[in-house]
């Protein structure tokens, strides 16, 4: 592998030195840009985008063909994993993902297999692979999956859902049926962020999307623990640096000084929380990656700048912030508003890093 | 009027002595009561059901001949400000309200008419009055608005909405036009509030839905302040009794502190905050309401009656708790579930209030 040339993602997440802040977008490669929409077009559907290597490889690195990103983040989808487990995952139409065959008894549940990401995934791990190479050492490659409490909502709601109403019945009325599940899944994460690390992934990120939806001691028992329990399995070592990791609960802002204590390096932020309030909270523990919120995209440029400004005023000087947005990029900002973000995190930051 | 039987709820959002903590769950009157659907039925479409003052009497009554509730809340809809506006409120099939006519330019924003709550929502004042004399003292009504921020939303996307970009958009690129917005429903919202209470309401709710949509500074200074004004520009007395005001951010937890601070009486929790923790934060400012995760309500009466258990000892001793549930009843919960909860909030709560 080609020695990296700028590794300031890489070293802000661990709280080492750094000249400027960092800085990506989640989603940043997606229906925001015409060259996407254009790939998206010709792939068919969705999956047919995830499941081609080149395909995959070649949407990864557009926004960094526009954009000065710190780090390009593996194109895929947090449900290749139920998919490749047999469920059968679609996407219609102006809808979220559905799965033919929904998890709700403990028969489907003991019918799951466990996930063998290499040959299950083989797909995922040759995008890593071509996108390492296509990277040729610019920035880090982030690999990623989602937590198992997120995965799990799609598997036994059989797609998105505005009030998880039988994923959360099953957790209180057959705790022991939710843990089997969780438990599966947790296995077959291990296996596949070890799978991407060794494709060559730099950092992984875990996401936690829907483990705001619940209460303290749930987001405890049902999502926290199994991603700690991720983490512990994890091998983070690639080309002989450390592999960081990043947990982003989205709506988890409450709960942050238990997050900071899973065994992740860095804790993603939504933009519900003050970045200085956090830094407090989570002290020398972690570093942060956030949090502005992806709205501000669709301002004018001076408000964009300002926001970036405050954010960066709050976080202060030193080390271990990546500035990202606090969720993914909306589909209907204008990529030139994203440059505007981008590029002035660059030019703002420096101040706080002497 | 008739003297009040039963003031447990009152008196608990004010932090005096009750006997057992006081219980109501917000949309009790709704559709997980076949009673309602049935009415829900005859009535045509949703908004026939508010505009009519029997039938909106009947169905705040219905949850109430079932269950041992300890207030009674109007049925009602936040959208019917924007309604009176002329902004053509109408509802399709399974998909949420929408506005005929949205606020997008600041001429519509001029155009907009400030509500005279007692002319232009008559049938509310009706139905408030109707409710009252059928209630005949038993409990006391909940009269209630939608935050300023929360009706804008609306107003501004004609609907709902998953990212608010407009309405954002707005917010950043034209806050003066948003303030304006805001200003207008904050004035009409305190008059329809102040309407409710001369007519027969003796506690009110504001309910900021989609405030914890906002960053931490745009939530003081778009939605928190615009609550804190409606709130000097209420008439806080009804039948020689203090009428109470609870305000409800949803994934307001982070900001409890702020939201303690803005006059109301009572600060309503949503289910991802532990009520001890929320308990210290606020201190001896206001009470609390909440915040049991209306999806416990799918799961086995034992483990209700865990769920109530674990929520009334984290609350402790002492006064200035209501029970409530973290967000609306569930459309499909099945109200024999709801009786539990309800019967086991009375049941153990006593010991609490020696």
């Amino acid at each position: 592998m080609s020695e990296l040339k700028n590794d300031s993602f890489l070293k802000a997440l661990l709280r080492q030195d750094v000249d400027v802040t960092p800085v990506w977008m989640m989603r940043q490669a997606g229906r925001y840009l015409p060259e996407y929409r254009k790939i998206r077009a010709e792939a068919g559907n969705f999956m047919n985008l995830c499941q081609n290597p080149e395909l995959a490889c070649e949407v990864t690195l557009q926004p960094l063909r526009r954009f000065d990103l710190d780090a390009a983040i593996l194109f895929s989808d947090i449900l290749t994993i139920p998919d490749a487990m047999g469920l059968g995952l679609y996407f219609e139409a102006g809808e979220g993902p559905k799965f033919r065959k929904p998890v709700r008894t403990a028969a489907d549940i003991d019918a799951l297999p466990v996930v063998n990401a290499e040959q299950d995934l083989a797909y995922v791990m040759e995008a890593v692979k071509l996108i390492r190479r296509e990277l040729n050492g610019s920035v880090p490659l982030i690999g990623f999956s989602g937590s198992p409490w997120t995965v799990a909502t799609y598997m036994v709601e059989g797609g998105s859902s505005k009030d998880f109403a039988t994923v959360k019945g099953m957790m209180m009325n057959a705790p022991e049926m939710m843990h089997e599940l969780l438990g599966k899944i947790a296995v077959s994460v291990t296996d596949y962020l070890n799978a991407q690390i060794r494709a060559g992934a730099q950092a992984v990120q875990i996401f936690d999307t829907w483990g705001g939806a619940l209460s303290p001691h749930n987001y405890q028992t049902f999502s926290l623990n199994y991603m700690e329990k991720i983490i512990q399995g994890l091998t983070r070592e690639n080309d002989g640096r450390q592999v960081p990791i990043i947990v982003f609960t989205k709506n988890g802002g409450l709960w942050l000084e238990q997050i900071a204590n899973c065994g992740a390096d860095c804790v993603g932020l939504d933009w519900t929380i003050n970045i200085a309030d956090a830094r407090k909270r989570v002290g020398d523990k972690v570093s942060l990656q956030g949090n502005m919120d992806p709205a501000v995209l669709y301002a004018k440029p001076e408000k964009i700048r300002e926001e970036v400004a405050m954010i960066l005023e709050q976080f202060g000087t030193g080390n271990g912030h990546v500035f990202n947005l606090g969720h993914g990029i909306h589909q209907h900002v204008d990529p030139e508003h994203a440059k505007v973000f981008i590029d002035t995190v660059h030019e703002l930051s420096s101040q706080y890093h002497r």
